[in-house]
């Protein structure tokens, strides 16, 4: 049987234009040249860790158990933030910073194992691992390697799963008999409202309000909003989210990232 | 003979950062680990059907016959508008939705065949269909079960070829003695605009006038025109275009999308 | 032994929304189905030949010999400029065209052969080849060609590797006893400045300059940049850069591409 190329997702705040993704490609693909790199995203704002655990936590429950994830956004490269390896409950690999940026990503359960990656075990094309660029002097090659089939032990430390950094995102909401709270957690490409009200309140809310803009009741889909108007609408990740159609509900009702956002509930027998 | 990886292009309008694209690209390798994904574009304007079906109709001649091509550009997902599948009289297969986004792209003949797909059909590691998201749970797994080799009837009906939508581009023109009159069709990144005039007139053309600004002699190659000049070339895509030299010729005129051209044809002796 | 699949890297100004990367990758893949095509950037601004040439000088050290490098930001496309196709003293093979645009990633050492390509030996599924898209109507094709094995000989004619466009970076700098003085080659995504003053610079130097602003001694690391400081750093590309942690250089200082750049000098002893 032909052995299944490795799957190695990328994601990153590099943009494309100075090089650096083309760097870590190489890299990759001279350590371990039957990998398949998957571009996941390289328009990260920069040095946002948090959209890129987002975009991450929306993207890799989708790939085959045993896919490596490597991510680099990482501001604080060089100091001592550890380079790590993590084996999630789900049978994922992610090679990156110790910043949090696979915390979302990596679910509920535990992770399994996390490795504290040692540099000095990286074998690669680049010879001096400089202070600015990790991802091409060390997590691109640990994640080929991996991808060729080296023991992670060979290159890393085991540390202790609870060790690694959290990065929390304060997807709360309060219930009370009259209404439902939460906020805004994520503002995607179209505009689109992610709130920190799960899916499951969708057939519950009679409308609501944000930045004192009306939001009218759950809607089915986009095209089912009337012009000017937003509304709930179940997401695709789990949560609530405010929507307009043809038009951008960002734009329409003034919200940022942590606005406020509260429901009205249906009476029970309403 | 190795069997050869099934090409899967992937247009979409959903940029990379909220990671909407890896959550497709997952779906595909997870159920059809062996397929070649090839990004064409996720930088569509948000909802831009038009733009998304002029980018396909330029790329999707060039690709081998028996490529699938996965495009969306979704604003009524989850609506009454179709899923659907077409084979092309050309031999190329399109999944996403019944919106127009692939009309340029099939070509002047008829499709061969055309099926709306049944979502219940669709197996995928995602489990419930979202009514925002198709193109991660109902058109990314379509696509991977057709590069699996799924006979398209197993997860679709056949419809009327001739029941698709339509997204007609005016590509019209006007010829009388003196002048050709046409429009402009497209901008491209270049600033160069596109107009509907095709590319056999230009060794009749003159010069010419858009927006009031006027258009010189057609031009062998853009390096020809002179600093602040616009004038008219033949384009790569079939049509006349209007192009400066190491400027924009769309900063330069000031004109737009179905901005009107005007051309004066040589006489008969000339 | 399975055979390896063939890379060809791809760098363009082209953006990827009308359609024009989609068409060279599939000519690419009409001609060779196996040619593993890898993104380098399609966001070079638009006719920029010098961040192209920047760009593939940092990844195209890092990709596996042999590998073949497709570039294209062709301002002068259909004029006198030659189709060429370099092989390098590296064994990398460059294909787009002769305006400077792979001088960079070269290297220091001459060229082993250069070809012009023929365009009439060109096999493609593009039958006429145009004036203004050589990427895919010749570049394209003759890349695929060569991973296809064809011998370069068929398809172009060799020239004195001498003569080649060249496109040189003003990498100079200028010591004295007490400075060292240079500029800005570069500004990448994060702001940072790239210098002209090579790395080993970095434990000579105090402090310095740049446009008035104060530039602070030399740091190992990013996040040991103080709130609103600037820092001298060893850049990943051999030269120093200057930084922020957290914010950009380039905002904090107005500096510019060209901009001057003086550095203090340690004292002997000190």
């Amino acid at each position: 049987m032909a052995k299944r190329e490795k799957i190695i997702t990328f994601t990153s705040d590099f943009g494309t234009s100075d090089g650096y993704v083309g760097a870590v490609k190489g890299v990759i693909l001279s350590i371990c040249p039957s990998a398949m790199i998957v571009d996941i995203s390289h328009d990260i704002p920069p040095q946002d860790v948090e959209t890129a655990a987002w975009c991450l936590m929306n993207a890799v429950p989708f790939f085959p158990e045993g896919t490596i994830h490597l991510a680099v956004v990482d501001p604080e490269v060089g100091s001592e933030r550890l380079p790590i390896v993590i084996e999630s409950a789900s049978n994922h690999i992610f090679v990156g910073p110790d910043n949090g940026i696979f915390y979302l990503a990596i679910g509920q359960k535990r992770p399994l194992r996390v490795w504290s990656i040692n540099p000095e075990s990286i074998e690669s094309p680049v010879e001096i691992i400089s202070s600015t660029f990790h991802g091409r002097d060390i997590f691109a090659p640990a994640a080929a390697m991996i991808a060729n089939g080296v023991d992670i032990d060979e290159i890393g430390t085991k540390m202790n799963p609870r060790a690694i950094q959290r990065l929390e995102i304060d997807a709360t909401f309060q219930v009370d008999d009259n209404t439902v709270r939460g906020k805004v957690l994520h503002i995607d490409r179209f505009g689109n409202l992610v709130t920190s009200i799960p899916n499951n309140f969708a057939d519950k809310i009679l409308d609501g309000e944000i930045e004192r803009y009306p939001v009218r009741a759950p809607v089915p889909n986009f095209s089912s909003i009337k012009k000017g108007q937003v509304n709930f609408i179940q997401g695709s990740t789990g949560f609530i989210e405010i929507a307009s159609f043809r038009n951008s509900a960002v734009w329409l009702t003034g919200a940022r990232k942590g606005s406020f956002v509260v429901a009205r509930l249906k009476r029970g027998k309403e």
